[in-house]
């Protein structure tokens, strides 16, 4: 049974009968391939990555599982069409708060055509691509049963300048969107999903690390995809995860290190852990306060008992 | 007694007079001051860096000494004019090897002039700067006292591929260009120069941790300055030196770091990186076929020797 996915959060959504893409109940992502050469590239790219044993087993976690192509109805009934068979990255997760980030200040590639060129450069001009080294192109976030997800507007993600993404990777970890979308995000889950041994954090600068040596592939327009479960959050089982997608700008790099992703990626990586310091600073004062004690909030109970015995 | 600087390998130089740089006898450079906005942009860096008492003292050490401005006879006799008063960051050297290389896969700012991103859009387009993130600006590789500098003209410098720079930083390291430019160099500085404790490659790898970190300034079309001395360079007194010059186009970083900067520096750090291991892998076989001893050479009546009793 395929279906529409539930947590895409940038794209071509396969709803209202367009084409885009599917997902089955095994874990698995069908993506129309692009008629035009972005499909063959997105193909070319899969198989090559996963048949390059120089790629590093905790690199290649970063990318979607991949089991080739395959035909199949397409999602606006245009008949059988063939679709790129991907690992489902969210799947098994209940609400996950998604994040696309595109990377690069610069989304066009040398070898493109002129009037390609333009348009990039002109989308690069006026997000915030050429400022910061990266644009969010879609979020949602998970907040309870009863508000489920804040989720801006397409047009309010793409008119974002750098206030307005600190703010969003501020409220991609917190728990109190719903109540007043303008009052200061709590960050409260920043520790568990940003800072956290082996959160958001660490997994970027693993993958850094590869970046500042590999030279086969430059990414065009390729997104990181951050999420992790809402839910589970507060028990310190968000799972948060770091996939690289969107391959249909990938080229060869010639020998040379993809300059354009790093940067952005080193941006992402400063903003992330401006709001991590940040946190720990608030987190120590909380101890300092003595509102916090081996790690848990005190009840106000406690706080009373201890400001009456002090 | 102003005389014009020996060794400067890009930009307006004050020969045939023409407006330019000059130097004195007490070790300071004397750059004129653009009159447009550049001019005022550079005094504000310079007066801006040298008063903010963040920069740690190993990172200032990357820049050009500050002595405030003078009015001074201007090299192409228009009179006297105002100049920039610095650092004569080789005077001393006696036949240093200089390399320019202008950092950035754009040199453009999204605040400049529509006339002015085209112009520095289609020289980043042209150069190696939007495929590499960094462009050679200019080079003299030291030789010896009868063949002199190897030194590309400027149009055989500008039209560098990534072969080209490839070959070039090679050859800033090597002593065999005076014989056959064209031969492969021999890259026989390359560990003394680069890879040595404290020289190029950990200068820049120091270099490179600040910028992952600072968002005071956004460094647009400046250039690293490398140089050595390389009649010294044998005696493993080469004295290796990384520099930051031209700040006219410097902005304000607003909270965000320089990815622009940064991504090309790291491509900068590969390339060099690359010479390294090489040289090194070229060492560990000169010892195993017992050419090299305790990090010298041997004479050739010692492998002689070594030979007859093997």
């Amino acid at each position: 049974m395929l279906k529409v996915p539930d947590h895409q959060v940038a794209g071509h959504r396969a709803d209202r009968g367009k084409l885009g893409p599917l997902v089955d109940d095994s874990g698995r992502f069908y993506k129309p391939l692009q008629s035009d050469q972005r499909g063959d590239t997105e193909v070319a790219f899969y198989e090559s990555f996963y048949s390059n044993t120089e790629i590093p087993g905790h690199i290649r976690k970063f990318f979607p599982g991949f089991h080739g192509t395959q035909i199949i109805e397409a999602s606006d009934g245009s008949g059988p069409q063939p679709h790129l068979v991907l690992e489902d990255l969210v799947a098994g997760r209940m609400n996950p708060s998604v994040m696309d980030i595109k990377i690069g200040s610069r989304t066009w590639y040398p070898e493109a055509s002129e009037q390609y060129i333009q348009k990039c450069l002109g989308k690069d001009r006026n997000s915030t691509s050429v400022s910061l080294g990266f644009r969010i192109s879609g979020l949602k976030v998970y907040q309870n049963s009863e508000a489920g997800f804040w989720q801006p507007e397409k047009k309010v993600v793409y008119s974002f300048n750098a206030d307005g993404v600190r703010s969003a990777l501020r409220k991609f970890v917190s728990s109190n969107l719903s109540l007043d979308p303008d009052a200061d995000p709590d960050c409260l889950y920043a520790s568990t999903v940003y800072g956290h041994r082996g959160g958001i954090l660490a997994q970027l600068l693993q993958l850094k690390e590869w970046f500042e040596v590999q030279t086969n592939y430059h990414f065009y327009s390729c997104s990181l995809l951050i999420f992790y479960d809402t839910e589970s959050a507060l028990d310190g089982l968000a799972d948060p995860k770091v996939k690289l997608v969107d391959f249909a700008h990938v080229m060869d790099g010639h020998g040379v290190i993809d300059h354009n992703f790093l940067g952005g990626l080193c941006s992402v990586i400063k903003f992330i852990r401006d709001i991590v310091d940040e946190d720990n600073k608030c987190a120590k004062c909380e101890v300092n306060l003595g509102l916090k004690e081996n790690g848990f909030y005190k009840s106000n109970t406690e706080i009373e008992l201890d400001y009456e015995a002090s």
